[in-house]
């Protein structure tokens, strides 16, 4: 959590989230009004923080992860569009979070050290042919990869064929990190390779991140070599 | 700058990064020894790192953004299976952070609510057709662009490049969204579109963010529309 997360919520009348993060966040902050709901309502929640917004409160919505990586953020500017209240965008300010992604990577090393694309595998939202087309894309691109929403109870099909695909394009023994519940409690950490992957629990929790051909095993962590003759002129220090 | 990143500052004995970021850390933190060096020497800075944890010290090294996105994590690993020292790695512990693209993304409203890629245009160390190749990827796969390292004063050859590869694949109105110093004095916000791109200036303190076919202007924000008929099986919250 960032201290500009903590202040945000400090400076909230209200905060609106799935009752299991407003657990997390009541030690941390002082007395509010508490909007909690169950999982899987992020549209009523988002609706919710907006009319209590248009009542002048302060609201803060919470989201874990990075808000704006499949999370709340773009609902709410997206219902606001749907509300012919475009103007009203200027006033919602996101605060930037720690990615499911990332907080993965540095659990495994340093495998984002590359290029690198997002691609969910719910097929919920994304037709899965499109799911497909940007897999293909990221294989042809020999860029890594790190899936959310991998599977689900009733869904394991598409990373059946995400692993088809990839390995139409990269060796068996390319490295895979699976990383379950990120710093939370139950986290698993797993380092296994695109052939054996299959071998490996992957659920809904998980984050799978697929290396490109510059991953490599360095003792008990992944990382994407860079090569590193890094001038000033690009450096990012 | 997450509470964790200040824990672990807290609890190390010598500080070591590029002089303008442990300016920026000095007022945390308590006494330290401070190692700063200037920008662009990030292998020295990491060999320095490395050295004084094997004299039996507690190490933090300071990166911007997310230390495994095109930062100094990535660079400690490949130094130690340089020096065949890949036991030494359980104990780097990477602690993550808020990269550039999700810092900008937050500024400019959610643009990175869908699939994206993010690709450093700093041909030093890639050559400059692999990059032109996960261009042609992500164009092709309908990805959301984040562009690292974009130009810098000898080199803008590639960003007109990754345009015209892009306007192959979307409409010239294709939102795009310009971030100069993000988080820092003089930053910059700017919203255009693909065609009239090539007014603006952008630099290496510029990230570039190309929305894909569902990027729309709301207001004065870009969102990335998802759809939202999310169900408790997939959500995120």
């Amino acid at each position: 959590v960032t201290e500009r997360a903590i202040r945000t919520l400090e400076g909230a009348d209200d905060i609106v989230g799935y009752d299991g993060y407003l657990e997390q966040v009541r030690p941390w902050v002082g007395l509010k009004r508490y909007h909690g709901s169950p999982i899987g309502q992020e549209v009523e929640r988002s609706r919710l923080a907006i009319t209590l917004a248009r009542e002048g409160r302060r609201v803060a919505l919470v989201s874990s992860g990075d808000a704006g990586v499949y999370g709340t953020a773009g609902i709410v500017f997206e219902l606001l569009a749907e509300d012919g209240a475009e103007h009203e965008a200027e006033r919602v300010e996101v605060v930037p979070g720690i990615s499911a992604a990332n907080t993965a990577a540095a659990l495994l090393g340093a495998p984002l050290m590359s290029d690198f694309v997002t691609i969910s595998l719910s097929d919920l939202m994304t037709p899965a042919d499109t799911i497909e087309r940007r897999i293909e894309a990221a294989a042809a691109g020999d860029l890594v990869v790190a899936l959310y929403n991998p599977a689900s109870m009733r869904r394991r099909a598409l990373l059946q064929r995400a692993r088809e695909i990839l390995l139409q394009h990269r060796a068996p023994t390319t490295p895979v990190g699976l990383v379950r519940n990120a710093s939370r409690p139950g986290q698993e950490v797993t380092i296994t390779d695109l052939e054996h992957l299959p071998e490996h629990a992957v659920d809904m929790f998980t984050l799978v991140l697929v290396g490109n051909s510059a991953t490599v095993r360095v003792g008990d962590r992944l990382v994407t070599r860079r090569g590193y003759q890094v001038t000033a002129d690009e450096a990012s220090p």
